[in-house]
């Protein structure tokens, strides 16, 4: 009965990865470092794409599609980017197989197959897309292209986790050609705000909007906008980012334009992307001890209803009951899912459900029959209660509304109470260690600086924050003269 | 003004390849046999995958996402799968790419970082899936499992054509696991079904439903279910696939489950998938010399609105009329694009959305708004009507109608008049050289007779089709007794 769950106090990374197994989100796969999503944790995943592609096209994007492998003259062409891949990509070499001629039925690389050029398998699509680019782009007339991709990209990373860091992942990314700077920072700016209010509002994961440093930029960005959260481990997460890349890829790529006065200019550029990783996101804020907790706007269903019977009759019975709720919460655009299985006891599906983390379940008994009631209970703060079966629809509607708001205020509760600002090096060191989540510190802005921070505690700068108030004060490393504060975490 | 499209009587496979990249739906890009899907084709293969996902979940299947590598061990624990495609798949040799020491700059490939195995990129997920499955199958309980995938595979072919056959392409693949062997041939046929009424209703492409012989079957399967098309120069085109696997991958992968009686058996298995070759058919069936024909339910956009006018004051006054119309049409759920940038001129737009094949165009000028009518342009057809303003949305919604009828009606027409049945090797082979499509002729039922005809004619036997009717005869080619007629055809 129960579900062999380790305690998050106990031991918060072990809890995590039994939890996106156990609830059947996803698995270690054949392939190091590849994982299998399973249809519930796809079902989640496909809700995001539904609601960030919405977005997209309401904001003029259009998709497409681009090759999975990048010809490695290309990938080297845009130095700057290719340096932070190079040393993790997957490299096809060959395009056959034959079977070993001293060992029958044995596959065996075949050495004639040897492929003029190499492919890298995409880490990200800056390279080939530009490059097919230059091919679109003449004039003024064709811009600005806004164009968006879902794709698997793989990145081979040594120490991987379900979601976190895998070598394949999915995810969008956006790659937008503009005939100004100012368009192109604003359109950065743009998405940046489209994923922090997504994910507040889907994920009910509250975000701090950001630039990155220097340090913590994308190679080939001028300015990396970005969005962090906090896990419930006192952690922070990146749960998207959006880059100004400047003409750094136009250059790269030899991308120019006509301007409506004839003259050819260098185009401007963003990319931008999330992934699968918002799916660890997601997991890590609202989870518990006894499971998942999802957000009713992205559960794959919002409601359960078991059945609580001994024999054919009463099933018949509360089934006809259940029905009725069924149809009339379809009526109001709720999802749910009526669980008659015969082959599995109310017991464990109470207990499948919670581990699920599916908001709202519904229990139908003979006794309710009787009464006209049904048992409700909330997964979020694991409460019950009886409700007439002529007020469920209303009741269900008003918790899910409740729900999703709870869990982006308990999380949000959680977070702000998790910024903390310091004034000294020890007391940083000493609020890393104890209490964790961010430190709001001054900093006097070199790389130096935060290098030897990270060196010595493992924080990095996650963000500064875009309405951070200008403030004079003391760099809590160095002593040196500084502006603002900004924000440190240890970060997954 | 001109489209510059070479017409289909001169060079037809010419006339596909421009036509391909004149209307923006895809082109070639800088990775051998890879194509870039470009916005316009990718918003028609979304509509596709939107509606045959809605039609997969209607029938109870649900999607997940499998790792795009396979390691060399488990691809050829499927031999007969692994024969097939070993000879065409790309294979991840190294993961690591680094700067060569003697050519600052340049980046090669790390020979460190050699693969302890090697990886293929799938041509398909069969082996990935099924060492999969044996871990989510332990009894009748789990069963069925019914899942789909969309996904992008690569097959190393060596001649390539825009979305006919490409090194990468999209695709979904389901794979099905059920308990007997009638279940499992159910599910295969069932999903053939759903092609054929897919393909038909929004592809309006008009196929033939039936069964591949030995030797045309994908090597895994006991059975291929198949539904196959015909083109406007004569030449089939397969458009979907269904397998009946047997217990074929079980087998190889020592998937068994418990019964309800506790027994051990082996699984019975099916997969399934259409791809962006669809995209292929749709473009071959229906467009013409000055371009694309698209079927309403599949367009982009269904309505297209170019104003004609001299000076921004007709413009605003045009505008008027035209987002109204806009509105009107979007209420009844036609999609309608307004094309009011005033870069190009009307004539340019005229051209450029018949190449793009939109179903219907209206055009507004002065002289329109004196009248209160518009001018509607068919593009199944070229022809064009003034309609008054006030019945621009009825009008709209029965031409569509009519023309996604005609469409399929035409294609019917065509094909069905390229059915001949032959008594004869010369007839067969005279009907192959001057008229083309499919031939219904009596085969022995030996692959020895099969073999022979592709070798002397290319023709193939796309299928003997699921309605046939028995009928004794005589084998066109070898002479011996035959009870049924099977369809050839030179395919793509």
């Amino acid at each position: 009965m129960g579900k062999n769950l380790t305690k998050r106090s106990e031991d918060y990374s072990k809890w995590y990865n039994e939890l996106v197994v156990k609830a059947d989100l996803a698995e270690n796969s054949a392939v190091r470092g590849c994982m299998v999503i399973k249809p519930y944790g796809f079902a989640i995943w496909e809700k995001m794409q539904a609601e960030l592609d919405k977005k997209f096209k309401e904001t003029g994007h259009e998709n497409a599609y681009f090759p999975l492998f990048v010809p490695k003259s290309l990938f080297e062409a845009e130095e700057k980017n290719a340096e932070g891949f190079a040393k993790e990509c997957a490299v096809v070499t060959h395009y056959r197989l034959k079977t070993d001629p001293d060992n029958e039925g044995k596959l065996i690389v075949d050495p004639e197959a040897k492929l003029q050029e190499e492919l890298v398998v995409r880490p990200t699509s800056e390279a080939i897309i530009w490059n097919t680019y230059k091919g679109w782009i003449q004039s003024y007339r064709d811009l600005p292209l806004l164009i968006n991709q879902w794709a698997n990209v793989v990145r081979w990373e040594m120490r991987t986790r379900l979601f976190l860091r895998t070598a394949e992942f999915l995810w969008q990314e956006g790659h937008t050609a503009h005939a100004t700077k100012e368009e192109a920072i604003a359109e950065a700016d743009l998405i940046n705000n489209l994923y922090a209010t997504f994910v507040e509002n889907f994920l009910a994961v509250p975000v701090i909007k950001g630039l990155k440093t220097e340090s913590e930029r994308f190679a080939g960005a001028d300015e990396t906008f970005c969005i962090e959260a906090l896990m419930q481990d006192g952690k922070a997460l990146q749960a998207g980012t959006s880059h100004f890349l400047g003409q750094n890829f136009a250059k790269a790529f030899d991308v120019k334009f006509a301007t409506k006065e004839g003259k050819q200019e260098y185009v401007w550029a963003t990319s931008w992307g999330v992934s699968t990783r918002l799916m660890g996101a997601l997991i890590m804020t609202h989870s518990d001890d006894q499971g998942l907790v999802l957000p009713p706007n992205l559960a794959p269903y919002q409601v359960v209803i078991v059945p609580i019977y001994r024999n054919q009759e009463q099933l018949d019975a509360i089934s006809q009951v259940a029905n009725e709720i069924v149809n009339d919460l379809r009526l109001h655009n709720v999802s749910v899912k009526f669980d008659n299985r015969d082959t599995h006891k109310p017991g464990w599906k109470f207990n499948e459900y919670e581990l699920k983390g599916v908001p709202l379940r519904i229990g139908i008994g003979p006794k309710d029959l009787e009464k006209r009631t049904v048992e409700l209970a909330r997964r979020d703060t694991l409460t019950k209660e009886f409700v007439p079966k002529e007020d469920v629809v209303k009741t269900v509607v008003q918790l899910l509304k409740e729900i999703q708001d709870n869990l982006y205020n308990k999380a949000k509760d959680y977070r702000d109470s998790h910024i903390t600002a310091v004034q000294n090096f020890d007391e940083f060191k000493e609020v890393l260690e104890t209490k964790g989540g961010f430190i709001s510190a001054h900093w006097d802005g070199t790389n130096e600086t935060e290098n030897k921070i990270k060196e010595l505690t493992k924080a990095t700068i996650r963000c500064i924050p875009l309405d951070n108030p200008k403030e004079d004060g003391i760099c809590v490393y160095s002593g040196a003269q500084s502006t603002q504060r900004v924000l440190f975490a240890k970060a997954y």
